[in-house]
């Protein structure tokens, strides 16, 4: 299909400056930004009131958990994992996971999302319904102990073998966190990880417990365990990131790590806070994440945007801008997911994975600072565009082919059995 | 006319429940909460899928001010005055303003706002504005120094005396904050507020240098100037209270002022951080405000609900609560307005001013802790009817007789003539 996105405001994120122009979309690549003369589009879209914009990437999520959505009291991370979420997600089949993950993907789109990385189990469902939706991800199953036989890793293992080289799906190894895990069995991952070149997803110093009993069993911080490991070794996302120490911070560096940042979730979980300014002047990849929608409880990006720029005014040791910010969430992301070379910028070549923000509306106007209007002044449902991988999914603020009403309906069914069984 | 809403699930505030029932109401009043059998309604409204609960409460804003969101860079309270915002006001005209309050007023109703409290000048522009949408409002001329022959408290009075007893709208004084103003001048406008009862809204403790200076003037505190002042021996909002001692926290609770927080623009100009808990504890009247759209840069109380609950769980001496947020959004607000006996409660013989969330969406699956889900999972899209005085101003996510595109294209010309001008 050939799309011209005609007569926009492009953020192409390649610097900070807008520009209107035209965007032409051939197959799944951006073939050229400018004007040309000829070229037999099969749709045309009037870009005009419209910001136009690399999709949004949310590097850290579950999105299956949007099953428990505000389930449960608002309390501390254990608290929360160990009486209301684990005993839930011991019952659950793979028809919940499958329309959980289904619903989130749709919320994440509607939102500008375009993009994410999830961990969970009863992954090949999330890799469906990321596929029946058309959205781009990076997959890794939850590896925690026990594993007996190793079945998890090689569940994973098989799951990575038979999505390796599909154009929206990428497969990784998730060795959930230290406290899920010990360093016999990290290694072990590692070992798996390194042969067959899989990416690893994990959680690390979310929590000053966390650490604390980190130091106790190891007497050394979950960053150097984690390296000790092996397993940075790999291409790692490694979401929270609030209690690193500056010798943690010069591994993460050193090893490529990117860290995600999920202001949201830290303050309503109470974990703490990540002064980002901190990370990026260290020169570590930064990117931005919802969580899961229980802990947050949406999975809007723009949200996630808009309160890591405000905590940051008061709390960082440098306030940050509005353009990092929007680093954070696109091309830092893509860097994340090992996509950086075809995701992240709105640049010739690249995926057309893309959004258009309807600007030309009350809670925008006037027109001022772009960048600022972006960040503070959008609504979700301004998105009304989105675009991956070359194929228009939502459109209008419609998706085409999808019944929500129907998803809402099995969502709520989903969750009454759940409780039931 | 006579409104029946069949079938909704109501949150009345007057406590945390929310039940399935029928809401009646008829001309400006709610008639009956439960069932009749006989009601001849006008309008039936199908509550099925929606949470029904007193319109939000914004009890700090400055309407006018969305004529320069997004104008400037993002800066520090007093350089965003100096440099950006106070050179423009010079050169505001009436027009302006009419155009500004009006874009505010529809995009406070469109995120459910159904009650403002205003500090300005041009009023009787801003009341215009709130009148044509149908808008409850309290609306106060900012009163600073010079003020020759007393101009401003006249225009002030004259604007209160003509507006008297109308069912919308309230006239109150605003001297403006101590740093604008002086303890003679205070005293005048306490006098005057005094012999014609009129309520006062005034900036109180915002940043650190605001206290400073005021020490440094007066050997007091800011809130010892006002109280000293007479200021208030009326009722009085006061906006931010940041810095505020426990000496002056005992003021504020003896003299009844209430509070207004404003957690986005208090982040977004690096202000500070209002431990609300503190105050609350103390038995203070503490509500929630969006300050002006140029400090945010949106009014939305939804996103205030949020961010009060979510920063307050990592940094105030004590985590809030859903229920505690409502109500500062609610009836905390209704009372700091001097309106508590007839609006920010779904009760019978209370005015009828409420908001319908749809919660049968994606965002809002599975249907689980509603409170929780009111506050953390919905978007400003989301409210699909607003209803102020017995009016349906709002149905089904639209306006009836405005055209929200010809007021944008309105604002976007008097910015371009203000900044020629």
């Amino acid at each position: 299909m050939k799309i011209l996105i005609k007569n926009t405001k492009l953020l192409s994120m390649e610097d900070e400056n807008i520009t209107t122009t035209n965007i032409y979309i051939k197959a799944d690549k951006i073939y050229k930004i400018g004007y040309l003369d000829d070229f037999a589009a099969d749709k045309i879209i009037d870009g005009e009131g419209y910001i136009t914009m690399p999709g949004l990437i949310n590097a850290h999520t579950h999105v299956a958990m949007t099953l428990f959505r505000n389930y449960g009291p608002e309390t501390d991370l254990m608290t929360w994992l160990n009486d209301y979420i684990w005993p839930l997600e011991d019952k659950l089949v793979a028809n919940d996971v499958y329309n959980a993950s289904k619903l989130a993907i749709l919320e994440m789109i509607k939102s500008g999302t375009s993009a994410f990385a999830d961990m969970y189990f009863f992954c090949e469902e999330t890799v469906k319904a990321a596929l029946d939706v058309g959205m781009r991800a990076q997959i890794s199953r939850g590896l925690s102990i026990p594993d007996l036989g190793f079945e998890k890793i090689m569940e994973n293992l098989e799951l990575a073998n038979k999505y390796r080289g599909n154009n929206l799906i990428d497969i990784g190894f998730g060795p959930h966190a230290i406290y899920t895990t010990d360093i016999d069995y990290l290694r072990k991952v590692s070992d798996y990880a390194q042969k067959y070149d899989l990416p690893i997803h994990i959680h690390l110093s979310e929590t000053k417990t966390e650490n604390d009993q980190c130091y106790e069993k190891y007497k050394m911080s979950p960053t150097k365990v984690f390296e000790k490991s092996g397993i940075f070794k790999n291409k790692t996302i490694a979401a929270h990131g609030i209690y690193l120490s500056d010798e943690d911070l010069d591994i993460i560096k050193e090893n490529n790590v990117s860290i995600v940042h999920n202001p949201n979730s830290n303050l309503k979980l109470s974990s703490g806070f990540l002064d980002i300014s901190r990370l990026i002047d260290k020169g570590i990849n930064v990117c931005l994440g919802t969580d899961s929608a229980s802990s947050n409880n949406k999975l809007s990006m723009l949200r996630e945007i808009e309160n890591a720029i405000l905590v940051s005014k008061l709390f960082s040791s440098r306030p940050l801008s509005c353009y990092e910010i929007l680093k954070m969430a696109t091309i830092n992301g893509a860097c994340a997911l090992g996509i950086d070379d075809k995701v992240g910028l709105v640049k010739e070549g690249y995926n057309a994975d893309l959004i258009m923000i309807d600007i030309n509306n009350i809670n925008h106007s006037p027109t001022n600072e772009l960048l600022s209007s972006i960040c503070f002044s959008t609504y979700e449902s301004d998105i009304k565009n989105v675009i991956i991988n070359g194929s228009i999914v939502y459109e209008n603020g419609e998706f085409l082919n999808i019944d929500e009403k129907e998803l809402v309906n099995d969502i709520e069914n989903s969750f009454s059995d759940l409780r039931n069984r």
